[in-house]
């Protein structure tokens, strides 16, 4: 390589923090996870750690010791000394000049960050508004990888057009998930959520919450909804690590029952906080 | 946000470079481009410029000046001082607290690099084995994103089983174009490649290909290829802008016609050549 601009400087390349060549920013050649605590207690750290260990293999980033990246999760979380913690970190392949082929002696990167989980009392409370979107996304969503340009213009979309989140919709005009949720239906007493072999994240709040639906009673069907079919549930929610559930009012032009959060849904909600203490 | 770790090391906050909160690294939150000159000369520079633009309306990256793009490309070429330089360049969003939602406000990055056109000599002699591979990728391959983890993935397949390049063949059974470049056959006297509407990059190499191969008198069929089709055709090529023309001599387990590179393929060549003096 003979030179390096960043914005409109010339910098030397000897002066250039390897991240610059980070195949993650070439590429989105790494794969991430977030996780949380309840109350100064990791949520579910093992099932990340297994989800990420997945995603390392699937993308065959094969030396990171997952024992090392759970110490680095716990070492980061005490540090940190926040009750309800969000915890962020990814693995890129390694810093190298640009090239799609990578070299197997490349050292990985890692990165993560520590903070506050925000709050989404609101939320939860009066229920969001989603919006459905095309389902523009690559064909290996069970890896949860830093190739997320396609969740981003979907929940910018949605979020600018007065929504709280996008729910994806693929070719065949089935939902998949949301941009950065699990999405689920409720009708009667079954809850219906897409399989996972939908092309969609192995969301770990929507195991919990699969678990807790059963636990109370509830059918569950994994099989994916049509837009038609989300719009006449008697009650929606989504799933995310940082929010857990959140139960949603408002599917594209309709409104959900009375545009109040369901009995089911708070039902779930109550059981799944169980789990987290 | 509290806290920062890089690899074993918790990093303060303050200390970080805002490059490790590139939206580029975090979500594959921008486009690129790659162009190259061919003896003190920049190739199809504008048309480079232009395709950026439509990348960056795509992703809604509003407030890039593509005349400072153009003077600042010109200026790390003049800097270089490489006759045969392959220009690479980048914007991402920005740098910002990990949110999928972006802030309008947000200054974008600006990252380039020029290095020396690797030697292809030997690829255009003799030919190259390409691969086939799903297409894993996303459903808009028009947009030249920074989420190339699918290319990164299938183009590793090809060269770790002894190939050069991998194509790569939709769900239905369709063939869009190569891991990092367009792809073409040609039968009796008629090329035909992926036409544009079929998920590809609009590659400016492949127009140029398309005008040069009109200008010698052949046919185009801009039509998707199956694998079958492609492994029966008299000579088959890929084309991409650090290597231009080269000659594909192995389909999968399929040697092309002679195994060597035909006529009509070495007549593109050399009349493509004439565009870049």
């Amino acid at each position: 390589m003979k030179l390096a601009m960043l914005n409109d400087t010339i910098v030397p390349l000897d002066q250039l923090d390897p991240i610059y060549f980070d195949r993650g920013i070439y590429f989105g050649d790494g794969v991430y996870e977030v996780l949380r605590s309840y109350n100064g207690k990791l949520f579910a750290l093992s099932e990340h750690l297994q989800r990420f260990a997945h995603s390392l293999e699937a993308v065959r980033i094969n030396s990171v010791d997952i024992d090392t990246v759970r110490r680095r999760v716990e070492r980061a979380f005490q540090t940190a000394e926040l009750p309800d913690a969000k915890i962020y970190f990814h693995v890129t392949r390694g810093s190298a000049p640009r090239n799609h082929v990578w070299d197997t002696e490349l050292e990985p990167n890692f990165f993560l960050t520590v903070s506050a989980v925000p709050d989404c009392s609101h939320e939860k409370a009066s229920g969001i508004a989603v919006l459905t979107h095309p389902d523009w996304r690559w064909k290996r969503c069970d890896i949860k990888s830093l190739n997320l340009l396609a969740n981003v213009l979907a929940r910018q979309d949605a979020i600018e057009k007065g929504y709280d989140e996008a729910i994806l919709v693929d070719e065949a005009g089935l939902i998949t998930e949301g941009a950065g949720s699990a999405f689920f239906a409720i009708q009667g007493n079954t809850l219906q959520t897409a399989p996972l072999t939908a092309n969609i994240l192995p969301s770990i709040t929507r195991a919990y919450i699969i678990k807790t639906a059963q636990n109370i009673g509830m059918e569950i069907v994994e099989q994916c909804l049509t837009p038609t079919q989300a719009a006449s549930a008697n009650e929606l929610l989504t799933a995310m690590t940082t929010k857990d559930i959140v139960p949603v009012v408002k599917f594209d032009e309709t409104t959900i029952a009375d545009g109040k959060p369901g009995p089911h849904t708070r039902a779930i909600a109550e059981a799944f906080l169980k789990f987290t203490v």
